[in-house]
């Protein structure tokens, strides 16, 4: 598999591994993300696949254990899903304004992206192994190594066998109906709509099913959320939330923080997303700090399993100005008010209300 | 059916039709609330149901409309379920002290309570009837009459027939053990866990399945949440957020405002709740306004779909002091800060940070 070409479009945020995220204007210039544009997370180097000797195994708790080539994989009955997702580590930026966060990638809010899926529903896969009465997790192994606390190991995570089932968690080996692009996971990724992207494991060699969680170091360990009082010298890893569905969140991508406008009418332009199938309900946008809000309007397209795109109109008059957005879901869920209210040491599930600066002249 | 008798150990907030809720310390001095402390809300009065000639209607969208009479409902298989109900209105108060709220009830935080319930899965009387494949939502009536606006009519609801199809929303016969009481809807009611409270209809007297949600008031129009600038004289009353999963929230019992305590150590106690299924994964105290959090002690007991119950120790100096709390569910939510952000003319919803002041000398 060739070197992934440069991403002009991208901003990098780191170059080995490579991990990058688009303009904020670019990125909702269209519901669905363009391959080329999609946010890139990875823990390790893009891994070298043979398409020939590949095979994605099926074990743990189940009564037929499996390993399936491409063309196995082939022969099960396609679908295709509408999903967005997203890093965990999102807006952890502005959670670094609050506290710094080292070791962590410094995310501004584009850490998220938008694309139709293609392959065969998980369930069909677990379902022709038979999974046993005891199974409750499915573990993901991918091909690609990394490295931490000294130990070099693949990536991994899991998530219950509940979620499993659902017919819209993929494994796929298209996105937006072109082949999965070596970045993204090629030749077969896990899509898990609703949760944190972290669960959808790129380049997936197997699948285990199992009692309890993946012990691997990214579902065990990382991607857990913990106290603010709590860091990294006196953390117990075993006690933080261990992130699964998303909480919902929302983000002005136009005007950006900075920008000169005329005074007069704005439209301010952003995304909304719930997790675990929620829908977005409501998006409100405030130019009094939060005091008062208008409503957004909600642009057609999407499901729970997407964001949905939302533009509001404003009147600015001449002068500086703080703009501010939040979402309610259909569970009635709403985002806190500052980053310092979630602040955590991993930098995770930042979800405060989105606050631009701009100058109106 | 004879009359409710008193109940003295719950607070009434309207004489008739009746409404009560606990006080905030019995609440929480079981896992489980019993029968007579658990929160009543009725719509209207205490219908005489005649158990002879009962019969629960399925009608709609379905290949076998069904009328079955309790002898006909206990040939179903049984089933126990957990479940936490909620009104939507819960903490209204908190909102009144924002901006008033004429014209609905001035509920404290207690219009909540756990019970276990018995009695038949939704689900099965849903199969027996053969649910045609266009339906989408199952409307529920009770056998209680009300008026709005000049109308009078039989309190209703619906769910989705996905969230119907659930192995845990019931039609339960029995409450902790016992004989469902006439106020909490005897002899049938719909349990639908992980809902606002008025989804569970009493009195049960008909399901409809639908392509679209019920038309009864209490669906189409009330328990929506419009925005904080939308009020009964220019509401558009189609299109608020219908209600259905709450969000997360929490709530300190023990101790209440007002109180005076010995300076020292001071355990704190109350419950959290979130919806649709989600679990609780921590609860937060504070006494310095939400800058600092301290990590509250989850009680044994309980599932997604009822509340937790929550202790934390306190060293209070000698002086007044106002002490918080906040819950993050599994989805890595939280709540708001202040109920002014959340604030809507019906009441809806509240899951404000809560607060309690107390003098400690």
């Amino acid at each position: 598999m060739p070197p992934l070409e440069p991403q002009p479009r991208l901003r990098v945020r780191q170059e080995s591994p490579l991990n990058a995220e688009p303009e904020p204007g670019a990125l909702i210039a269209s519901f669905r993300t363009p391959n080329e544009l999609f946010f890139i997370r990875n823990h390790g180097d893009i891994p070298t696949v043979d398409l020939e000797t590949y095979r994605l195994t099926i074990d743990g708790l189940v009564e037929s254990p499996l390993s399936l080539s491409l063309g196995d994989l082939r022969r099960f009955a396609q679908a295709t899903v509408g999903a967005t997702l997203q890093c965990a580590g999102n807006r952890r930026r502005e959670l670094i304004e609050v506290s710094p966060i080292p070791n962590e990638l410094p995310w501004s809010s584009e850490a998220i992206s938008n694309a139709e899926w293609s392959g065969i529903p998980l369930r069909q896969a677990l379902l022709a192994a038979n999974p046993r009465p005891e199974a409750r997790h499915v573990a993901f192994l991918g091909l690609d190594e990394t490295e931490r606390h000294g130990h070099r190991f693949q990536f991994g995570g899991s998530i219950p066998l509940e979620k499993a089932m659902h017919q819209q968690v993929l494994l796929a080996d298209a996105m937006n109906g072109e082949p999965l692009p070596p970045a993204h996971g090629a030749p077969l990724r896990v899509v898990v709509p609703g949760y944190i992207g972290a669960r959808s494991v790129k380049w997936l060699s197997r699948l285990t099913l199992r009692e309890t969680p993946s012990d691997n170091y990214f579902q065990a360990k990382a991607y857990r959320l913990f106290p603010a009082a709590v860091g990294p010298d006196d953390v117990d890893w075993d006690t933080g939330l261990m992130l699964g569905e998303a909480p919902v969140n929302s983000v002005i991508c136009s005007p950006a923080s900075g920008d000169r406008l005329p005074a007069g009418r704005v439209t301010v332009r952003g995304w909304a997303m719930a997790g675990g199938g929620r829908e977005i309900a409501r998006v409100d946008v405030s130019t009094d700090g939060g005091g008062t809000w208008q409503t957004a309007e909600l642009e057609a397209g999407g499901s729970g399993w997407t964001w949905r795109l939302w533009q509001a109109p404003l009147d600015l008059a001449p002068g500086e100005h703080e703009i501010l957005c939040r979402a309610f879901d259909s569970a009635a869920q709403t985002q806190p008010a500052h980053p310092s209210q979630v602040w955590n040491f991993k930098g995770y599930a930042n979800n405060a209300w989105h606050r631009v600066r701009v100058v109106a002249a």
